[in-house]
C-alpha cells in the first residue's frame, strides 16, 4: 500500500483492545522516528517506550482519562530539550562529524550562527523550537504505524508537567511535548471508527501562486 | 519501497537542479499533507505552491540565500492560523458535522472545552500551537516526496514576517511557518549527496518502561 492509503486507513483510534503490537512493527515505527529530519540534524528529543501497566495508568489519569493510554500496546512519549546550550549542540555535531570522518571544527562556523541566532530568544523560545522538531518525528512515527496496520492515536491533551514528573524529567534536561499510543481498535466499541475521515476540501487547503 | 526504506533514501538536497516535477506526484504530496491528522482534527493551515520565479527569487533573499528555493521545481509554504476563535472553530466542526451527517450541536460541549482551555492562554500561545499542528502536516509531505522519489528540502530557515509580506498574509489570519523545496538533486554540485546520514544512536533515542 502506499503512503496515502495508508493515511486514508488510519484514524486516532479511541478505544483500543490491549492486544500487544510484535516486537519488529514497534521497532518499526520507532526508527521511523529516530530517521526523521530535525532543524540542523539536532534531533533535540527523545522517545520513551512504555508498557509498564502502572505507570500507563498513571498518566491516563493526566491525560483526561483516555482509555487509549491503558489500552494500548505501548505508550510513546515524546519529550524534547528545555533549552539549546554549546554542551548539547557540540555533542551531536561533534558525533556527526566523527560519522563522517571530519574534523569536529568544520561545523565550528554553523554551531556559532545558530548559537548566536538562538541563545538571546531565550530558553522558552528554545524549548518550543525543541518541541516542533518532535512533532516531525511524531509523525513520521504515525505515518510508519499506518503502513504496519498498527493503530496509532495521537494525543495532545495531557498535562505535561504531570507526565514530566512520573517520568522524573525534572532535571533531565527534556520536557514531555507528546503522546501517541500504539495498539489495535476495538471497533465494536468505537464510536468513531466507523465515521467518515473529513479534512480540509483540497481548493481551501491549497493556494497555487504560478 | 517501505518508509523507513524511503527515509533512509531521503536527505536535505542543498542544491537542485531545476528540473520540474510531474504534477502528479506534486498532488501526491499534497494531499499527503491535507490528510495528516492535527489536534482535534482542526487543521489550521494550509499550504501555498508556489512556482513564479520572480516569487521564489524574493523569498530566496529573505531565506539566507539558500538556493534550493529558486532551484527548486515547486516551494511549499506551510502557513498555520494567527490563533483560535469561536468562528474558525465553528466552520471546521460544523463542515465535518455535515460531512458526517450529524447535527452541528453534535460537537457543542467539544469546542466549548477547547476553547475554554485555549482562549486564556493568549494569541501568541494559540498561533505557536497552530504552528505545531503545521509540523505533522510539513512531515507527510515529507515522507510522500521519498516515496515519490522527489528530493524536499525543509527549510525553518527563513524570516517568517518577511515571506508573509510576500505572499500578502497581513490580515489573513495566516503566519508561514515552514518551507519545503521540491525538485530534484543536483548530484553534482551537492556537498551533501554523499555524506553519510547520521542520526542520535538508537541507546538514546529510546528509552524502555516495562
Amino acid at each position: 500500500m502506499s503512503l496515502l492509503e495508508d493515511l486514508q486507513w488510519r484514524y486516532a483510534a479511541k478505544k483500543m483492545n490491549g492486544e500487544q503490537i510484535p516486537q519488529e512493527k514497534l521497532d518499526y515505527i520507532l526508527e521511523a522516528a529516530r530517521l526523521a529530519p530535525s532543524s540542523s540534524g539536532l534531533q533535540p528529543y527523545k522517545v520513551f517506550v512504555i508498557s509498564n501497566r502502572e505507570l500507563l495508568a498513571k498518566i491516563k489519569d493526566v491525560a483526561w482519562g483516555q482509555s487509549q493510554v491503558i489500552d494500548c500496546s505501548h505508550l510513546l512519549v515524546f519529550a524534547a530539550w528545555d533549552g539549546y546550550s554549546d554542551e548539547r549542540v557540540s555533542e551531536v555535531f561533534n558525533y556527526t562529524m566523527d560519522e563522517r570522518g571530519l574534523p569536529h571544527s568544520t561545523m565550528d562556523d554553523y554551531k556559532n550562527n545558530i548559537l548566536g541566532l538562538y541563545e538571546p530568544l531565550g530558553k522558552e523560545w528554545q524549548a518550543d523550537h525543541a518541541a516542533k522538531q518532535s512533532y516531525i518525528s511524531f509523525a513520521m512515527a504515525i505515518a510508519a504505524a499506518a503502513e504496519q496496520k498498527v493503530d496509532a492515536t495521537p494525543i495532545e491533551g495531557f498535562l505535561p508537567p504531570k507526565v514530566d514528573e512520573l517520568l522524573n524529567l525534572e532535571n533531565s534536561g527534556y520536557k514531555s511535548t507528546l503522546l501517541l499510543t500504539l495498539g489495535y481498535r476495538d471497533a465494536d466499541n468505537d464510536w468513531l471508527v466507523n465515521m467518515k475521515k473529513v479534512r480540509t476540501p483540497k481548493e481551501d487547503f491549497i493556494t497555487k501562486i504560478k
